[in-house]
């Protein structure tokens, strides 16, 4: 299964594309999408929606993991993050490319066993998962990383369940 | 000069496209766009913004108005509105209509001439304005008619500054 995960941001968007396989995780791309805090809002809409319609139709991914809402902040910079993310649930339904949600607990809890584990160790269970020399940066990659392993180890549940 | 008015609502997206031409509002369409509970997310965002979309190539809007961002909510509340106002945004953006955003009390003002007027005020002078017989049903229609007024005097205002 090849699963794009997503960490929707507005000036930084994490993006990867993951094949997997027989239990086995296989990079195919991951990096980031930015916007300039100097542009008009809707240059910067234009932009995420763009560039991530161009990765999904570039690598045909199956399905997309998202971070769920992240409520613990103010409703300015919730609005901002609401619009970023809506590019990111468009760009996917547009093509076809079914999405699922996950909080961060659940993201945390399948890539260290803890949901309460910090960045640093989800940065390097990401690394070791997908065997980096590096942990991708910025950490917004590495976030979409594990958005799109937490989705694999869901998916292996369902199906165990079958 | 032809403004598609918009007042971005995630259930509830209201707009209406005005003619406006030598001092005088000429109606040509509005209405409002809704979307089920019942839905999943990705379905109600889609919807919106193909409606829209629909909508920005029947009537040709040569520039939009949108309320500007509401602070005064809940985060989790504020995510969902800027997710449906980020598919009012892309959709302008994406067929080369301008957008101006502006203050719940610019519009207010550009209205009533008051800055803290009532919900009913706005909609008495809604009315006035188009020569209707009732006032635009729901709220979100009168709200985005509103919008589209008052990027009209504000617009009046930039060419008198010339």
């Amino acid at each position: 299964m090849r699963i794009l995960g997503i960490d929707p941001g507005y000036a930084i968007m994490g993006y990867a594309v993951l094949d997997y396989i027989g239990n086995k995780f296989i990079p195919i791309t991951y990096g980031s999408i930015t916007t300039e805090a100097k542009s008009l809002n809707e240059e910067r809409l234009l932009k995420l929606h763009e560039e991530l319609t161009e990765i999904i139709i570039t690598y045909h991914p199956e399905e997309a993991s998202i971070e769920e809402l992240f409520y613990n902040t103010n409703a300015s910079t919730a609005m901002m993050v609401g619009q970023a993310r809506g590019m990111a649930i468009l760009a996917c339904a547009q093509n076809g490319v079914k999405i699922s949600e996950y909080t961060p607990l659940q993201i945390k809890s399948a890539l260290t066993g803890y949901g309460r584990a910090d960045k640093k160790q989800v940065q390097t269970m990401v690394k070791i998962i997908l065997g980096l020399q590096e942990t991708p940066k910025p950490d917004d990659t590495a976030d979409a990383i594990a958005a799109a392993v937490c989705h694999a180890h869901h998916s292996d549940g369902r199906k165990r369940k079958l």
